[in-house]
């Protein structure tokens, strides 16, 4: 779907519509430009094109120089993600993002997703990265065979995980080792933002958390490292029982 | 330590010395120019900056309005990695990457390995990303606690390695399930590039390969996310025993 006109197109930004791509009059590449200016600072790429091109390519002939070409992600739900565990007929094993900011970090902890049969990834509405083109392309097309659950609240989502019985831990410092802790079972893991890694408030929602020995003077992994480690720790334990 | 002059600039780029960035006359910059289009070719960063700043950087005073800034990596030998698993007192733990290409690749790997307590890491001098700006700063100063040598055959490397008693694994497809094989005591493992994995001349020269599970459609994970999953099982087994 593509949206047009100046305001519309800046709307579609600034709601944290999955857009791909956003064509600009090429007359406006030299001039201080609002579309321009948000653009680069979401990250989102911009061509310029002739103006004929873009009343080609305009539907409603109201583009005043701006289309931004949408990405029609299919978010599902926390309970379509339990159901796919259902219909696979094995434990749900589910992945929280509580936050992760970068597009390159969320592609990667999805392609790891779908190697190691996570049933799904759930993330917030706000305040983390959504699925947008670099997101696709860094997961290596997993992204087309992976459920994700967007939500307004983790909390809420974690209650309903809960609900269906299953364990939830918090990858985090200070908890117990990763190795010491049986991960076997209905399970959910809260991953932390790059920076600030689990939420306090949603770390003593948790059932546990779980701690990757970490021997250097760096002491901290990269949040798809961190994550995948985690993750084919429970793969493992699985496999074993 | 700075390069100066047009064709040493050139000189430093095509043999690969680990450049930081490139400072070049701002007169130049509207101009069709051999060691802009090679930089950016090689992925270096270029600045333009006024002849008379250059003048005053300049050592040789003949920069002809090229001044490479490079970045001076102290490799170390493999003996050098041997030694310092030696001085910690524990089985030696050795990373070797068969032609990893991406910078951010490289620098995610440096990183999992110095957070996982590996001794040290062993590169190919030709076909494989080298130390640059893009591998310091994504390691995210791991770098700098990270013992890194640079040899023109790997297999030379391993025969070194296997001398000393190490165990060398190579991290593909179509081996032993990682979780089912010894991984304690000395050992080296041997990951391959991002398109090609490790090459068959190689991976036969190992004492066995070992292979993650995988249970999506991608079926592949990415290289330096594979890589910590090994990296950490095996620290698992060392804490383990």
């Amino acid at each position: 779907m593509n949206i047009e006109g100046k305001n519309q197109v800046i709307e579609a930004i600034k709601n944290d519509k999955t857009i791909n791509k956003i064509f600009v009059d090429k007359n406006f590449i030299t001039r201080k430009d609002d579309v321009i200016s948000l653009a680069r600072k979401n990250q989102i790429k911009v061509e310029f094109l002739p103006k004929n091109i873009l009343d080609k390519m305009s539907v409603t002939q109201h583009h005043q120089g701006y289309i931004a070409e949408t990405v029609e992600f299919d978010y599902c739900s926390v309970e379509d993600i339990l159901q796919n565990a259902k219909d696979k007929e094995h434990s749900p094993f589910v992945v929280l993002l509580d936050g992760i900011e970068d597009p390159h970090n969320l592609g990667a902890i999805i392609r790891t997703c779908e190697c190691a049969g996570v049933d799904g990834i759930i993330i917030p509405k706000v305040r983390a990265c959504q699925v947008n083109e670099t997101v696709v392309r860094t997961s290596a097309g997993a992204i087309s065979n992976m459920k994700i659950a967007r939500v307004t609240n983790l909390k809420n989502a974690i209650d309903t995980l809960k609900d269906a019985g299953l364990w939830i831990y918090a990858a985090e410092t200070g908890g117990e080792l990763l190795y010491n802790q049986n991960l076997t079972g209905p399970i959910g893991v809260v991953v932390g933002s790059e920076g600030n890694g689990v939420k306090q408030s949603l770390k003593t929602y948790c059932d546990g958390i779980v701690t990757l020995p970490l021997y250097g003077s760096v002491n901290s992994l990269n949040a798809s490292v961190a994550t995948a480690v985690v993750i084919y720790e429970i793969v493992r334990q699985n496999l074993k029982k």
